[in-house]
């Protein structure tokens, strides 16, 4: 199927699966792949990657599809409605816009493009041609994270005090990016989604352990212009994989554990509670609210199945974007702003209030 | 017994146990009056509390002991040697120098006193005298926290990259010190024991959520002249009770655990190998060595105890202070670096190369 | 205080608090000590060990109490109004039976005595001289416990369907008891008090690793006259602790694991519901319901702590023994039964219907 | 290719994959499928499930493969050289032996057959024929029960004591076999293998709670010859998912926890000592001892990559199989042992001596 010469496949127009070609075929490609085989709703068109061996295990895995090295011939294959790019950063916004510019629809991995400015364009050239631009926020689409988004929306944690996110584990140290931009960008993304709140300023230490090498061990805290802070540590040097995140609310906090296969998230009703009196020295004005646990059941669906539904449902019309190009963007204001504080050890940096071009 | 005239337990002459007296019988001051009761090298004097309430509790628990509400009253008991001080902060120095101008030694818990410069009097004060100041950095006497001193002088984790403590809890709020000078103390007193290295700056944020009270929360990146980083997370305001302190270096890392009951510490042989290699965008210089992992078996004696019999020996000139009140100087420089950094956002504090009068 | 010559002591004209002395300062003994010692409705009149190692401990420790190296002397002390059994299990039947005849109530700690006989006797003695015979069944004085048996009691499980315990450690191996009488006795009086139902029959298997010595590894089955079905593992030998308990019902099920910090109770609100359609052998009559889990908030009052004021409150006719001596009966003969079935390879054995004399 | 005529691939002669064809496509068989289609030593010529709607599923996922809903299609097909069964129990002998008959080797999914009677057959046929006959004992391929096998016959847990294990989750109730003939065939294979011992009798307890249906909840009890005992909890009824197995030896104790994401596998310096010395009842001939616990580094290559690399080597002739036909026929022996056993509340049933027909 072809898109129409405004670069736009028309809902009402279009039958049949939407045709897709996945760009990258190293650690997240084939995740990509496989979901939009499996999904009902897409077509998996092509795979491209430079490297001949991993075009060779594409090939084997996918008979039914075209294997190539060359992005450009999947970009320009007529049956690829959309392209979704899983490549390093640095190459996210020429294939994008490569993509964009042939009139497809655009689906990248994290983090959208290495810069702001770069976000900028993308958002704009999507808009132009009346295309989709999504950025894959993998967490996003899990049972979890919809789940706290749902809980925060529905205000059964009061007001939020703070989020804190730990996500270490040893490797994979990234050439091009710092590991703010590689695990802390997770964060940010669902703190983007589920908090529905802008950072003001932001303060981030870290240090590289491999001489000539970007940041690998990273701290980042989130101020906002109230009572809430946020916090991450990233780090691909630990000797433990952990994903651990409090939420506190003045109602109700979260532990949210990635890797509990199940009990993903714990609902505390726990807090504190205020009083008037401090006649003493030894009274406090801080009262302890304890109470009992809650474990919700959530969706155990893979994220990615969600999203590629969700991605072609956008494309044809029926869906907006959860994670649009402007997601990303905001995401890379704060990735630019700790990456420069980080310089500074933590000298705080202000975030723009505004975060696109009118 | 009594002191001799210039305020020292002359070794040599010394007989039987020593007489201890414990000020302060709230929420730690039980534990120490215990285990100085309990400990074969002290006799638990005398214990004093203000409130009434709390010394009717130590007269059921101590019925050999004389209790009283006038800490003035046990200090210039002559049976009393030591002074054992388990107030809040704000009286550690007032009780803690009118016990050492008694000629008792003197064990302050944590933090030795509200600033750098009670710390120099107390210091100097007890030199002047040849009276012991201890400072009761209990972790150092956990068999945990010499198991990993032993490892890391020893050269077992090769150089140390970072050093990241998680210590949060719900309550107890204080009222006159922030969650720094409460429960991140105890990390920046056991990194100045097991790193032997004093930090160069300080980074710290956080934030309050109870009006006119101190910060509950705080993350704290403190900075070595080398490619060492620590970093605290302290939070009376957690769902759950963590104590996680990952410590990674260049050949062994470790996960120390102290709320495990068993196997609080695990020994990783896991890490990065770096290599000249980097041909391309996708090679990297990093390579991953992943081992077995190893817990040591560890002396669980309760720490007080071991703190006890360890004083004890102090005072009779057996020993010398594990914890003197140099390390309790050394921790407040930094606690009141990190409270400064941390009223401007994260802005670096620099510590001072000196740290005591000459 | 005496108890008058009915060997009573008469709710009505009794004041203060209860005299109580403990036999048996070994492993056991010191936390039944302290605790008699701290309630505020006992008094520790007395300790009585036959090793003098021991009894210099408690002196150390209680030094307002008698101590003796005399048991007897303990019993007729007249200011001793109830005697508390911390010995091995082969003399908890003399030592007992002394104290009542002497008038005294009596509480033993598990299992009551060595034999069905040496219960009935006991029981028997107690009923004649109106005095309080109890058990010391700890866990049922727990939070969790107590929370369980009101789950159950309220039907919030719906019908049990089994309960299941894991309880194994290193040591301690006993001489004279098997593993079943030692650490199974836990879970048999937890199921005599949550579950209010009699077992009709046991199969149990088990192997001594030690030359000459009981059964250190035995597993338990238990027979109920309907769907329930009770197990046990208990073992001596086990590298690592644990204290896992599964108990599910038509409704819910819980896991409850008693050294779980917080959180002891999971009760999941999981289970299999059944329709009546089987047309194909790929078809099942059972489907799943998967939901919530929740933890409830539990009293974490140390068990003997309870205990001990609710022995006292038996003592002065205020409450009735939620231990008897008939607890600690029907137990026993769980024991014996298993202990046959153990020596016949798992052969079952029928539990009696009666289980006291009329 | 085909196989010559007395039914057996010449190594000699053979080149190329190995054709293999999978029947079955429900629970397991995808996962048998993507690992045969990914080995390098197999092509999956074919697919056959009776079920249209599962078929479907298969052919989205293997666009290159046939796939029909006749497994008699499949298995008379030229290019098919191996047969993969993965179906119900109850069809399996009949599969098995039509694939046999046509000359191929055969892989069947646990337990190999409904009875010792099926067994012995299928065994007899594939020797007369000279074909691979292999049972998909799936753990046995895990790098863990691999380094647990090493462990063992090195040496290193010295006389084995015990080898003990919970299975139990929520579903999927069999309707043709109990949970000892789904679960614990899994534990009676991975003992069958690391302990190389046979049991000389079997004691079993279980019970159904679904009217009709086989028993859900089962205990089994194995004897052997010496101080050996094996154990374990199988159940489908469970709120939680458990796969923990303790192994204790004379020198040293593993804990293996198959959910365990990293250390799988940990083995404690742990255990008893004897000694001679039994002057008194408070005595013990018992010692313990407690050391360091190490995690060795476990090979986590998925088993049935491993399992379908090996079983290509078989049928070339290059490697013996480590899971034949006769390691089924002693496990599914077993199971008939434990449902005699079941019945009769744990009576214990006799295991033959000898276990094939001669």
């Amino acid at each position: 199927m072809c898109p129409s010469p405004d670069g736009k496949i028309h809902p009402a127009t279009r039958q049949g699966p939407i045709g897709v070609g996945v760009i990258g075929y190293g650690y997240w490609g084939p995740n990509l792949a496989r979901n939009f085989a499996d999904c009902p709703d897409t077509d998996l068109i092509a795979i491209a990657d430079l490297k001949e061996n991993l075009a060779a295990i594409a090939r084997k895995r996918h008979p039914g599809s075209i294997i190539t090295t060359s992005p450009k011939e999947l970009i320009e294959n007529p049956k690829v409605d959309a392209v979704i790019i899983a490549t390093p950063v640095s190459t996210h916004h020429a294939l994008a816009m490569q993509a964009l510019k042939a009139g497809k629809h655009v689906l990248v991995t994290k983090p959208l493009a290495s810069s702001t400015e770069q976000c900028l364009e993308l958002i704009e050239e999507a808009a132009k041609r009346k295309l989709i631009l999504s950025v894959d926020h993998t967490f996003v689409y899990t049972g979890a994270v919809r789940k706290i988004h749902e809980l925060i929306a529905k205000g059964e944690l009061g007001d939020i005090y703070y989020y804190d996110s730990v996500r270490v584990n040893l490797g994979l140290f990234q050439h091009d990016v710092n590991v703010v931009w590689d695990l802390a960008v997770h964060d940010l993304s669902i703190m983007d989604f589920v908090l529905s709140k802008k950072p003001v300023a932001v303060s981030a230490t870290g240090i590289s352990h491999v001489p000539g090498k970007p940041e690998n061990t990273a701290y980042l805290t989130l101020f906002f212009d109230d009572k809430l802070i946020g916090h991450v540590h990233a780090n691909w040097l630990s000797p433990v994989k952990l994903r651990q995140t409090l939420i506190a609310g003045s109602k109700k906090m979260i532990v949210y554990d990635d890797l509990e296969p199940s009990e993903k998230i714990k609902i505390y009703d726990k807090g504190i509670t205020l009083n008037g009196d401090a006649e003493s020295v030894y009274k406090m004005l801080v009262g302890y609210r304890a109470g009992d646990m809650w474990a919700p059941q959530i969706d155990i669906t893979e994220a990615l199945k969600v999203e590629a539904k969700h991605f072609a449902a956008c494309v044809t019309g029926k869906e907006k974007p959860l994670t649009p190009g402007e997601a990303g963007l905001r995401t890379i204001q704060l990735l630019e702003a700790a990456t420069r504080s980080m310089q500074n050890r933590g000298q705080p940096v202000e975030l723009p209030a505004v975060h696109a071009r009118s």
